[in-house]
């Protein structure tokens, strides 16, 4: 680590207690040796550049703090021009430069929007624009009263056929655009979701690309009104990032700017589909999805990295030659703790093999197969809402397991919670995507014994009839090391109760008020056909060659810990289904208990497998010498308050209370 | 409500389909018709006087924050002073201006401390000073490296015979006093808890009064270095509170400084016991941690009022006569918000019987009999654990129930969130908490059979031959309506976890290490323990004459949606004991939703007997009047972002971006 040459390790024990090679699970953690450099180097770039420090954002006020924002996105973009960086290094650089800005959405939502959506026409036009930032655009499409039903949303592009323009409008209050991230103040373009109007007649809704603001002297278009929507949750962590508000008052906008790669509006006025197939921004979906979930697994990871060192560095009761035991010695640190580590290492494997579905998919779309696409489109649903909220609650709990010094700022898990948890709404709120997975679940149930048996993920369902009826086999503890075993528990709990639920809709003549009324049935199926991706998709990667000393079997344990807990925490449905006993239930929470103590030893070098600078985890409580208390006091003595020694306030408020005669006071 | 007058009621239909006397059910949430009326005046005597506006609070920096604080807290003074506020209407009026401050600590912590652990010749001296605030004082106990082990503190308080004075100081860094609220800036004084050391012996920790600052001048007196710790959780939040870190370097303080009310050290430097029981301060402990839990009542009843009314407000999906359906009609929606709401009434009526156990205690005390302490001591560690816990993950949850617009701070609940959380952590960890309970639930089980049979909550271990036999007899849904049926299903659960903890315990040689071993475990039977006792409390509170048209048949509603819903959240440990069959849980599912159907059309009336002004909710979102979008938008207009259309940073760096000649990239 750049940070720590010539200081002492107060760590170094743990991390000669390990037992296995550290720089190959660095390596596996990556993605590869490839990814592993690129990502290291940014890293360090980024922690050694003062342009990037993070330490004073939490004093600043909103103004200075989006100003700052502005001046290291000006910063990065430049570094980036002058050290002539790849596509992939820019990403990774912006990555660790650790601050939502405009810049998020211009390269993670604008431009995919465009080529995904854009025809090549278009992308001709635009793309070379957004590549130079010689515009800058974001993403607008969710509105004040409408959230994820995008059907609803209220904001008319009409037709004028006349000049050969659409009119952009805002009808209503509740259909000002809100939420989009650079719109408030930075963004010069939009895209802008409206509800397709042509003589009278609704044609669905589309994507149009809006200029905001002059290219000259930023000042807001005739006609559009726009501006920020004011402070989010946390100190700094999303206050860097204009998310906006927008409204239309008939914006006129030339017919080219309509997006029309799928559906094209002519001359004319009339509505066609180009031929090229509607699926085909289903690639994109995925994309952003294992994106989702790869972030997911970063942000946790980095939690559990602060975590595990500061229970390491904390003592707490106890006593052990004088020194009180460190924390992380205790069953109830590790209970909560470790699972946690193993969630993240599970989401990163998970993670990785989406990235192969990604191009799996995309190949299959190339050759007009679009069979698959169900399947996909639910298991990435899943994967994005199980990963989001398993990350965010479990961020909480990192900074719950540090005790009281959590809810410091300078600890990092504050502000990390606050960043991370929009996830769990933006590109589909969690609840909503679960009840889609459920729906897919029971679409999938009655139509097994048809032709066309389940596929990928799916798969199992087929077994319905073995699954339905077997029992699960063990008898001692060390059986539930047998990944078939924790594979079939998992497969028969989730096949069941999607059967239950299935057969509790038949009671229902309205199969969709049925849903609706057993919704919390099918949020919990949904969520055991995720779980049992996750622990499949882990499994299916420990049964590859895996490089370096006792690598291996570090994973092994991390998977069991992460398929036990689950088993521990959802012991109802398991018991309920009747997929493990009560005593089989038990023999699970021994193993784990021996599985935390073998993980022990390892569990600082396992948070050290993530490759995380001093600057990236921008914590007190998580710095990789240990040496944490100097630290904290020297983090408060930062603060403005610590300036005076007598504080602004005290002569009007203070002394006037402290010196008032108390003749009238019944107190 | 003082802010309605004349407006449009968009919650009127709501309003109109409850079933239930409001009026009474306020009455009955406040704990009376005079806590009531104290209650409601004190809350628009803050609501209507606009020095204790808080809407801009959001976009001061830490010093303008604290000023802000102070600022009020001296009108909050005077306003006490000028209207001659009895202590009971006092509290409530700092309550309803809800903003954390030194005075906070000054009357929760300082005056009780001198109160319970001073001789009444120190309270004769203290008290005055303080009760007119001449003093401001603060309560130091825990230290950089030492949060709940108070066994483990650092800092020494030495006798010195010659000058008869304490020597109380810092000897390391780990040992500065850190976090106490109040004393980084504001405090003159501070009961500083230290171990007592005399002629070289040590005396167990105790507390102390030092004097920090002048009276005159109000700066650090010689030997006090004292600073605020920094930036905390949130953007306004505990911010507004100056915690603090102490240092003492051999600061001398007179040996009557000392607190004696149990352990007195005299002039010769010989340490004796007073003669007054050391079970006395077990008094204060139970005072304290009934505030906790109907702190706990508070917090979520707000935060369940906000998610209710907006959830009413907010419409998505479906369709109806060409509005989308409303949220709160979703049954997911219900099946996430109304347990919520179930626990807020809950935890009121725990908080009601606690104030009643405190009494009883205190009675007791006198009488000097201190034979039901323990289990006193357990029941309200376990119920502070309890309820503390759920309200702060049930913010967060109505957070997320608001859908986007929750992560705005508009919406009252980032802040709320950032506020509540420490609750979790003082006056005792909510882990360290649970297993006191379990240590003393597995006491309670090795005495079965003895000669004392076991008292209060935990009596019914004294039925262990019944409980472990017992067979849930529930064979349809309304079964479940049944008080009893709940009441023995919780006991035999909560009996069989501890039995079977005890059993295991004892494959154990060393029990210590047994009890880390199996922590995890126990932590559940704690857990099982305390919702119980909730569940005990809320079914005898409806065993009373309560007065008002329908108010006992919606606390009737709510207290089996309290009770099923943990059988459903923890069905692994209602199954795994046997305590009910899956079939009796599928039952308990299907009572449920047909209980949220019963809740629905009473929820907006349920929300409003909490009787909470628009001025404490603090939430564009909870508005009483429902007209949420227009608030939202007006809330977003104040961000200082907004006040210039091009904003600061404009120039230096987006501009030369947007401008910049690109024949060096290669992106």
């Amino acid at each position: 680590m750049v940070e720590i040459v010539g200081a002492v390790d107060y760590l170094g024990d743990e991390r000669k207690s390990a037992k296995f090679d550290v720089e190959a699970m660095k390596i596996l953690w990556a993605g590869g040796q490839h990814q592993f450099e690129i990502a290291d180097r940014m890293a360090r770039l980024v922690a050694t550049d003062p342009e990037f420090r993070k330490d004073e954002r939490i004093h600043q006020g909103r103004r200075e703090l989006i100003k700052n924002t502005l001046r290291k996105a000006a910063h990065a973009w430049k570094r980036i021009n002058e050290l002539r960086l790849t596509e992939e290094e820019a990403s990774q650089l912006r990555f660790f430069v650790d601050e939502p800005s405009f810049t998020d959405l211009h390269w993670g939502m604008f431009v995919p929007a465009i080529k995904g959506q854009g025809t090549d026409e278009q992308q001709r036009k635009w793309l070379p624009l957004a590549y130079r930032m010689q515009i800058i655009g974001c993403y607008a499409q969710t509105e004040l009263g409408h959230g994820s039903n995008v059907q609803g949303l209220e904001t008319t592009a009409t037709f004028d056929p006349e000049t050969d323009e659409f009119v952009v409008h805002s009808p209503t209050l509740t259909s000002s655009k809100w939420w989009p991230g650079g719109l408030g103040k930075v963004s010069t373009h939009a895209i802008v979701y409206a509800r397709l109007i042509i003589d009278g007649q609704e044609h669905g809704v589309h994507g149009f690309i809006v200029q905001l603001r002059s290219l000259d002297n930023h000042l807001p278009l005739p006609g559009i009104t726009v501006g920020d929507i004011g402070m989010k949750f946390g100190n700094g962590a999303y206050n860097s990032m204009d998310n906006g508000v927008l409204r239309l008052d008939h914006v006129r906008i030339p017919r080219d700017q309509m997006l029309m790669r799928v559906v094209q509006v002519t001359r004319e006025g009339k509505v066609m589909e180009s031929g090229v197939p509607r699926q085909l921004i289903y690639g994109t979906m995925v994309f952003v999805r294992q994106a989702i979930v790869n972030d997911a697994s970063r942000a946790l990871s980095r939690a559990v990295c602060i975590a595990t060192r500061y229970s390491a560095v904390r003592r707490q009761f106890g006593s052990n030659n004088g020194l009180e035991t460190q924390v992380i010695d205790y069953k109830t640190q590790q209970s909560r703790l470790f699972p946690l580590l193993a969630s993240a290492y599970a989401f990163r494997v998970v993670g990785e093999w989406l990235k192969w579905l990604y191009n799996d998919v995309n190949e299959k779309l190339q050759a007009k197969d679009f069979s698959t696409l169900p399947e996909v489109h639910a298991c990435t649903a899943g994967l994005k809402s199980l990963t989001t909220s398993v990350t965010a609650d479990g961020i909480e709990e990192c900074r719950k397991l540090c005790g009281g010094h959590g809810y410091l700022v300078s600890s990092g898990l504050p502000e990390l919670f606050a960043v991370y948890v929009p996830a769990c709404t933006y590109e589909g709120d969690n609840i909503v995507l679960l009840l889609q997975v459920a729906r897919f679940l029971m679409k999938t149930v009655s139509n097994l014994g048809s032709s066309k048996p389940p596929v990928g993920t799916i798969a199992y369902m087929g077994r319905v009839e073995h699954l339905a009826r077997s029992r699960c086999t063990v008898q001692k503890a060390e059986d539930w090391l047998n990944p078939d075993v924790v594979i079939e528990a998992f497969e028969a709990r989730s096949l069941r109760m999607s059967l239950a639920c299935a057969q509790n809709l038949r009671r229902f003549s309205n199969q969709d008020e049925g849903f609706l009324e057993l919704s919390a049935d099918l949020l919990g199926a949904a969520l055991a056909h995720c779980q049992l991706i996750v622990v499949l998709k882990f499994i299916e990667k420990l049964q590859q060659d895996i490089p370096g000393d006792g690598v291996k079997e570090q994973l092994q344990a991390l998977c069991s810990i992460y398929a036990l807990s689950i088993v521990n925490k959802h012991l109802g449905d398991f018991l309920a289904t009747d997929s493990i006993t009560p005593k089989q239930a038990s023999l699970a929470q021994d193993l784990l208990r021996s599985l935390f103590s073998k993980v022990r030893p390892n569990a600082v070098a396992l948070v050290d497998a993530f490759n995380y600078t001093d600057h990236f985890l921008g914590s007190a409580l998580g710095r990789y010498d240990g040496n944490v208390y100097p630290k904290l006091f020297e983090e408060a003595m930062k603060d403005p308050m610590n300036q005076t020694e007598v504080l602004d306030g005290y002569q009007e408020y203070v002394r006037p209370i402290l010196k008032l005669r108390h003749r009238e006071s019944r107190l």
